[in-house]
Parts: C-alpha cells; sequence; structure tokens
C-alpha cells in the first residue's frame, strides 16, 4: 500500500485505510488499548491498537524514535487533540511493521530541549528531528526556491564559480588546500567569488547569481561559521538605482513569503557618515530611537578643564538621552560596558523629575552655572526623568562606542518589538580605512569598488576623502548584504591598488588574470552578496546561525559530530610534499 | 533611457527610440553610412551611424569588443538579415557612448574557434563571450531551474551539506585542507555528501536533494575534473520501484526541457551480467547492436591447441560480428587495440560474399574442418560479407576488451545517431569486486549499499556472490547517475565493512558518527548522484566537460587562467603547521 503522508490525513480520510511511516513520539498502554504517536516529515498521527494478538504484543514492544510502518483504518477521534494537524483522526491499525530500533537516547525530540550544546551537535541528526529544527532546515529550503524563482524570472542566469581557486583579497584568513600535482603549491577556497562574477560580467553574461558555499578561516567568533553561503549576485548596464531596486524588491519577496512581511515603501537610504552620527554604528538598528547628538553647544558653557580642552581641540562630543533615571551604580556599569569598548569614561548626570534633583558627575558642573544650567533645561525640560550619557574622543571611536552603548541600554531599558522588520540602505561609504599604526590604507569594502565620480578626484591627494557607491542592507542591526558598482576602468583599478600599497609585481602576481581581462571590454557593473545564513537566523527567529545549517560547525570552528579536522596518515602527506612541523607531531 | 535587451526588438518595435548596450560585434564604413553589429547575452542588432558630427568620428573610432551603450531609433532593414532572430531592424542612432575600449584581441568570438585550448583556457572571459559557450552556461543555469522546480514540486528538500569535512570512503583520493585551530589535523573535501544525505535521512527528512560541489584528487584523465557537481537525491520509506520512477520521470523531463526528448516508455532495465556479457560494459551504449556473443559451442571443433585448452578450462570465448569484411591491415590495428587493453590476441576471419573466401587467423581452421565449418556456415550464412572476431579469458576481462573493441568498431565503421537518447537502468550490481593481488574485496558502489535480501545469505560465506539493489542511470554508454538503496541495519552495515577490511577501531576511528546514528532509528531508504556535468555535456553536444564549466580546471587539474595553485607564504604556511618537504623548496 502506498505510503500517506501524515498530514495529508484529515477527517475527509474517514473510512479509507492507510499507511503511514515514521518515528515513534511516544506510545502508551491503556488498559486493553495501545496508543501509538507516530511522526514523519510533516507532522504526527496517533494510532491505536487493540487487537489483542501478535499485533498488540509488537505494539506493546515499541519505544520512543522506533522507525515504523503501520497500516490501519481512519475514524473519527472521541476527543480531539488540537495541538496536532491530525487531531479530528486516528487510525486503528490492522498491520505493524517496526522497520528499526532505537536505543534510549541522549536527548528529547521536542521544541524545547534543555540538551547542552555539545549533545546537539554531536547528535545532529536526533537535534534535527526536533520540529523547531526541522522547520528551519525547511524554510531554508523554501528561500533556496523563492531566491531561485525570482532570479530566473527577472532574467539571471545561475552560474557555479569554482571552488578550488587563487587567493583573494577579502581580508579575512584564506583556507589553503595543497596540491599533489604541482608540489609545494597551494590551491585556496574561494571567501567570494567576487573576481569571478566580475569576470562573468566581463564575458557578457548581463545577470548572473549563484547561491555559494565560501570560506574564512577565523578565529572563533560568537556566531560566525568558517563554511558559510552567500548570495552572490552581479549585473551589467545597470543603474545603482536600477540595481538597489531588483534587490530591494527580492528582499521584500522572501519576507513576504517567509516572515509576514508587510511593508511596500521603499527601505530608507541613510548615509554612512549619518548612519555613524545619529546611531553609533554602520549597521543601525533602526527600530527604536535613542539617537546620538553632538553635545559640542551644550557642554560650551561646562568649566571642567578637559571638557574645555577637548573641545578647543575640536573632538567629537556626543550623547544619548535616555527617558528614565538611572542609579549611580547603573551609571558605574554603563561606564565600564563603554570603557570595555575603549571609551576613557562615561559623563553622566541622571534628573529626577518628582524632586527635581540633578544627580551624577555632571550635575553639579550644570546646576552651579547659570549659562550651563538655562541651556540644559530649555534643552531637556524638568517634566520628566532622564538621563544624560555622553563620550568625548575621535569623531569614529566616538560614535561607536556611544552606539555600542545605545545598544546596551535598548537591552536593559526598551522593549524592542521583535516582529519589526526594519531594512535599510547604508550609502557612501568611505572607500578606505587608513590605520595609523601601519599608516596603510585598506579597503572598507574591497578593492574593486567604485570611487563616487564627486570624489573620484581625491584618488591621488587625499584617500580618505574618497566615497564609494557602495550600499550595505541592513535589517534590525544586522548587515545581511553588501554591495556596490565595481571600478570597471583598468587605470582606476590599478590606482586604488597602488594605494593599499601592492606594488606592480604584487598586482601582476596575485590579479594579472584579472586585471588583463580590463583589456578586452568591461562593461559597468555591479551587485551584491547577501548573507544567506544571517537571514534564515532572522527569519526562523533562531539564535544562532547554527541552527539553520543542518551540519555547522562549533564556535572554535571543528566538526563535532564528525570529529574534523582529523589526523592524516603519513603517506598522505607525503603525497602532497608537506609534512607537520615537528614541534605538533611530538 | 530604459536599457532595450537586443533578442526583445523587432519589427513590433518600428519607429521607436531604444537603447541598447554591448559589445562591438564588428563594424564597417561603407560610403557615408557606418554599421555596427553590437552584441549583448540575448542577440546581435545593427546600428547604423550616419549623421556627419562628432557621432560619426565616434563610431568611426569603435573596434571589436568594445563596449558601447548607443541611443536610436528603429527602422525597418531593406535588406533582411534572416540569420540573427533581429535581421529585420537596424537602429539609426543619435548618441554613442563607449563605456569601455578593447585592445587587439587573442581569440575570435564566433562560434567556430581555431584558438588552441590554452588561449581558451587563459581568456575564458573571451571563450565564454562566444555564442556557443554563452548557450551552454545559460543551458546549465535552466538545466539548474528545471530541477529545482521538479524537486520542489515532488516534496523534497534542498539542504547544504558542508564542504570541510571528514575523509569519506568513496574510493578516490581526497583533498586535504590543514586545519589552523587544530594543528597537525586536516579537514577534507567530501567526494560526495554520501554520509551526510543519509543522516538527513535518519534525521527524518525523507526527500532530500542538492546541487553540490564534489572533489576527487585524481591524475589526470581525460575530461575528468577534480571539482565537479553532483546531482544528490535521498528518499525514505519508498520502494527501489517508487525511487526508480521518481528519477525516471526527472530524467525525462530534463531532456524533454532541455534536449528534444519525446520518448515516454518506462527506460530499459537490463542486468549488470547482461550488460557485460551482451555489450562487454556496466554502462552500455545501446543506441546500436554489435552484440557480444558465446563463442563455446561456435568454436569446439575448432582444432586449435590453445582453444580447445581453453574451453576446457572453462575460459570465457565471445565474439562480435561485424556484417563488414575488414582486411589484414584492420585486423592487425583492431588486435594492437585490444593488446592495449590487455587482451591476449583478437582472433579473426573475414569473409568475402563475392568470393566466397574465408581470410584471416581463424579462416583455414573453418575451412579445413567439416564440422566447423559447417557450424560457422548455417551460423553466419554466406550471402553477405562479415567479419569474425573473438577474444578468448577470464569472463570479466574478455566482456571489458570485447566492448571496448566494440565501441572501436562503431567509432571506424558505424554511423551512430547523435540525437538517439537511449536511456537505461542498469541493475543487479555484485556488491563487491575481489583484487586478486591485495586479496582483499571492495565496494563496486560504495559500502552503505545495500544487498539484494536473495543474496544478503553469502555475506558470511562468498561475498563475491552478493548482488547489490544498486542502479545506474546510463543513457548513450555514458553513466550520467550511480544509485542504490543503503543498509539500514546496523549490523549489516558491520558486516559489510569487516568484509572491506576494515577493523573495529578503522571503523570507529572512520565511521563512529555514522555507525552510532544507526543506534536511534533509521528509516529504510535510497538515492542516487546524478553528474551534472557529464549530463550537460551531452545534453548541449559538447566535445568536453569543460565546455559545460564556466571556469573549469586544466585536463591536469590546474586552473591555468587564475594561475592556481600557486605559492604561498612561509608564515601562512607556518599558522598552518606545517612545511613543504625540503625537495620541493630546494
Amino acid at each position: 500500500m502506498k505510503r500517506t503522508i501524515i498530514n495529508d490525513l484529515s477527517i475527509k480520510n474517514k473510512g479509507e485505510s492507510v499507511s503511514v511511516s515514521g518515528w515513534v513520539q511516544k506510545s502508551r498502554r491503556m488498559g486493553s488499548l495501545i496508543f501509538v504517536d507516530v511522526r514523519d516529515v510533516t507532522g504526527i498521527v496517533q494510532l491505536v491498537f487493540s487487537d489483542k494478538g501478535e499485533l498488540f504484543k509488537k505494539a506493546e514492544s515499541l519505544r520512543n524514535e522506533f522507525v515504523i510502518q503501520s497500516t490501519g483504518k481512519v475514524v473519527e477521534r472521541k476527543s480531539k487533540n488540537k495541538n496536532i494537524k491530525t487531531g479530528d483522526i486516528e487510525i486503528i491499525c490492522d498491520s505493524l511493521n517496526i522497520l528499526s530500533k532505537s536505543s534510549r537516547l541522549p536527548m528529547l525530540i521536542q521544541d524545547d530541549t534543555d540538551a547542552l550544546e555539545n549533545v546537539r551537535m554531536n547528535y545532529r541528526y536526533l537535534d534535527l528531528r526536533r520540529p523547531v529544527m526541522r522547520d528551519r532546515i525547511i524554510a531554508r529550503s523554501n528561500f533556496n526556491k523563492i531566491t531561485h524563482d525570482y532570479f530566473n524570472e527577472n532574467g539571471f542566469i545561475n552560474i557555479e564559480t569554482p571552488i578550488l581557486t587563487k587567493p583573494t583579497p577579502e581580508g579575512a584568513r584564506d583556507f589553503l588546500v595543497p596540491s599533489r600535482v604541482v608540489p609545494g603549491s597551494f590551491f585556496s577556497l574561494p571567501q567570494s567569488p567576487q573576481l569571478y562574477k566580475q569576470l562573468l560580467m566581463i564575458s557578457g553574461f548581463d545577470k548572473y547569481y549563484q547561491i555559494a558555499k565560501v570560506f574564512r578561516d577565523e578565529d572563533s567568533r560568537k556566531d560566525r561559521q568558517v563554511e558559510f553561503t552567500q548570495l552572490d549576485i552581479e549585473m551589467s548596464f545597470m543603474s545603482i538605482d536600477e540595481i538597489m531596486n531588483t534587490l530591494e524588491e527580492y528582499v521584500k519577496l522572501v519576507f513576504r513569503k517567509l516572515d509576514n512581511f508587510s511593508g511596500s515603501e521603499k527601505f530608507e537610504r541613510i548615509s554612512y557618515d549619518n548612519a555613524m552620527n545619529t546611531y553609533g554604528s554602520d549597521r543601525p538598528d533602526t527600530r527604536f530611537n535613542l539617537l546620538l547628538n553632538d553635545g559640542v553647544e551644550l557642554f560650551k558653557d561646562i568649566d571642567v578643564n578637559f571638557i574645555k580642552d577637548s573641545i578647543s581641540k575640536k573632538k567629537t562630543i556626543k550623547y544619548i538621552k535616555l527617558d528614565k533615571k538611572l542609579s549611580g551604580k547603573d551609571h558605574k556599569e554603563l561606564e565600564s560596558f563603554v570603557k570595555s569598548h575603549g571609551a576613557n569614561g562615561l559623563l553622566f548626570y541622571s534628573f529626577d523629575s518628582s524632586t527635581k534633583n540633578y544627580s551624577g558627575f555632571l550635575s553639579k558642573h550644570i546646576t552651579q552655572n547659570e549659562k550651563a544650567y538655562k541651556k540644559f533645561k530649555s534643552n531637556f525640560g524638568e517634566n520628566n526623568d532622564y538621563s544624560f550619557l555622553a563620550i568625548i574622543g575621535d569623531w569614529k571611536q566616538t560614535c561607536e562606542q556611544l552606539g555600542s552603548l545605545r545598544l546596551e541600554l535598548s537591552n536593559r531599558y526598551l522593549t524592542v518589538d521583535n516582529s519589526l522588520r526594519n531594512f535599510i540602505w547604508v550609502t557612501d561609504w568611505p572607500l578606505f580605512e587608513y590605520d595609523k599604526e601601519t599608516k596603510l590604507f585598506s579597503s572598507v569594502h574591497h578593492p574593486f569598488t567604485k570611487p563616487t565620480s564627486e570624489t573620484a578626484q581625491y584618488l591621488d591627494t587625499d584617500p580618505a576623502k574618497v566615497r564609494s557607491l557602495a550600499y550595505d542592507i541592513v535589517l534590525n542591526g544586522s548587515e545581511i548584504g553588501g554591495g556596490s558598482l565595481r571600478i570597471h576602468d583598468k587605470e582606476m583599478q590599478y590606482k586604488v591598488f597602488e594605494i593599499l600599497g601592492l606594488s606592480k609585481n604584487e598586482i601582476k602576481e596575485k590579479f594579472s588574470f584579472f586585471i588583463d581581462a580590463f583589456e578586452f571590454g568591461v562593461p559597468p557593473h555591479g551587485g551584491i552578496a547577501f548573507g544567506v545564513d544571517r537571514i534564515m537566523q532572522i527569519i526562523t527567529d533562531s539564535s544562532s546561525i547554527r541552527d539553520v545549517i543542518a551540519f555547522p560547525k562549533s564556535t572554535s570552528g571543528v566538526a563535532e559530530m564528525e570529529k574534523a579536522p582529523s589526523n592524516m596518515p603519513a603517506d598522505l602527506l607525503n603525497d602532497l610534499s608537506i609534512i607537520i612541523k615537528d614541534n605538533v607531531k611530538g
């Protein structure tokens, strides 16, 4: 008899004979009856065994997670179970086939689990049986389908790019693969298909996409994976607005289909400078305010030497006003928080509207200085409690420190609506970042990002001033995609490499195939890479990207279940012309 | 103005102003007019420049493969060009924007190329501009879409499995990836997601598919790639017929949509033994006959010592009858061909029906022996020319040698209809292959293949007798997919590992995570892996799988364009705790 998928069963099947297969979720004997909940990938249905013979004995032997196949007649259930889709019916069984038995389980197969992370990882095949995990993996499959549909319908061509490749300058460390054929040399695993997708544009494919595996040999960082998945997209002959619209429509579609998103207005665009000044972050969470404000004007009359000094030195002073009175203890905790992010301190006062009392370090400098007091009073009033928290320092660091504080304050004192989906584009990025220690420029995105036409002139004179045609898409404070128009002019590409400190020889060594291609007609092009794991984490409301990856690596980058990496026989390494360093071996 | 895709243009656009972008295919001045063929990913259209001013000068400067954007009015063409889709129209241009220039090209951008393989590889982005190559890459994208649609519609879940993993026993050599985090240990790149997809079945996902990158560090073999693409599929709770039907419907759909296939009858199933006996191959090309026949009965009366001896020793004697007279020279060439495949010789005669003349080594032994002569005459008659070619030896080798000869004969003397699509299933494979030298059994497919219930009893007594529930799908002599039901019983899996010579410790070391999973309820399951590159090669009628891969490796396994693998700085290797062997370094 053909198997029936469990959740296809309903009261409509009443009277029919059916065959179901799956895992025993639970079984219990009640008097002369045995009830067995059997689970397949769709759901659960109740089997009933009442026959007193062999069949009953067999049913009595069932334990959790036995794999069974059973046939019987669908009947209406007396006491309906509203918790499952098949709760109106049960199956009175006339056969039972035990396909596989199960030992006692190291974890429960149910949504709520108190299993430790390492148990979940070591028995991932059990963890994935939990409906909540199953649904995440299914949601990811649906994400893929929606993605393939959208990009195909819009004329994109799905093209695979190599995994065994040459290092690309994406900033992180490459995984290397020793070559047996060319002893002493190595492939690297791609950090992104960036160069290949640009070559595809040069090949004439004007709309490309790929759901691509990419790799970064990074030190363990919370919730990053050494191998992860990127939705990689590139387009030629399109304006930046056409590209951003194409991508925005896609994002809306995905979140409409998988996440009950219903927004239709265009995503807000906010410049990098504005994002930093207002939210203290280049990927601001705009679901709540707690905005950063400029404090220079307010602080002008405060009679504290280091403040006066900072103002004269044109330091940045920024503050957040929280609509809540904080205690000295709160302040101390928050100050130590911002210090851990590199700030020198947290200038603070708290105002109690019932007692009109100002407390905290700044309080006396405000209340004892008439000019300052007037300014603060006219700015903030005295009708409501609030706290004032300020940081002084260099612009970028100060913004970022206060941006971190903003998130910390929201965690502590605000209730953020997790169902909100605040998409924004962050645009007008700096092209380069200057490292004072190494005295080197590095790319804020990557070396292929195109400068704006207004600022390209500064490439020769003041690279730090150059802005880029980059656009990151940010959702609730997470960057879910980063893209840009690309340089399609050979001279400009060379210039950027030079600013990054690459010599002609290094350019040739690392990118000759790419630079060569610029000789033969390059279309204007641009694209994006979306972080699929992150998007799925948000959509499935998971606490970790590990929950949306069937077989993830641990935070330290190892495969716990498979016990990989592992030792290899010496002869294999010998064939690869490598040896393990002595101090490791020994 | 919004860009118009070139092949969207037709006589319907007459009178409209349009903007097109693309590469200059060619340009020529004819009197006071300049004609420019511009090419985008869809096709070609003719631009006309007649204006005498700056625009004309700019158009005059165009060279092949310049990237341009041009606007103008669509007009009907006087002399239609039937070779291109837009041949009824041309565009009288009023603007021209040169987006990128091109140097002289190292190869022509047209279907017929005499460019050497290494030029095509080094300038792959130019090679991919050739319409024939472009269409292959697009066909592959369409293949992906059809595949995603089919498997999603049929309830399959698309799940990604890891690339950084543990060695699996697929028989070929693994690529290794040194771990930085666990010094002295290595990940391997997967030869297939076999273990993971079985674990997914154990996780309860009852229908899985994935278009997966897989890797084999094999020595250069004609038309194999070190990284290639596999359509990986697995199903639970289904009979072998249900599985094969699901796969067969998919294959028919792909070839209907991409390859004008119109067959609707079920694919023929042929057992491994039958395929070997009849075609001398486990992946027979059934588009032509030239079948193998048993020669023992025919040879019984031939009075040649080594033949008599072979018959008494129960050696295999098989022959092919070719309906054509061959010369002694032909015979010599064919004999040296089968010798290069390991045969001792090729027993031969040729019959000329006009002269009734028998020639070749066997001829006198037939014509001078009345009994033999009668037998041959009654078997083959004397009305038509033919040649008789036989090999004596061990069964498998003899079949294979004659199978190779069969293909060679078809190449030389038959006209095989390349439009035929002869799909067959090859079934009832041996589970093991015995190596006389190492005295070890190895898996014909892989260690997870399930024995038939009829022959499983021989696991303990005579493993060579065990047949498997494996099914390979063969098209025109190429294996395009290999699958099987899998063992889902722990004891049987252990037994198979033991027959393969793995000790308890080795099993634990290599497969403990997999074997452990067998403790917790394993559904009956089976699946297949299709070779996507091979399928696309056949569909696009390409001479090499390299032609259906955007950025392939060379036959020696290196990336010629990117110059990978390459040397890496010593400090990177140091971080990975490996050093290159001295004799390589020096």
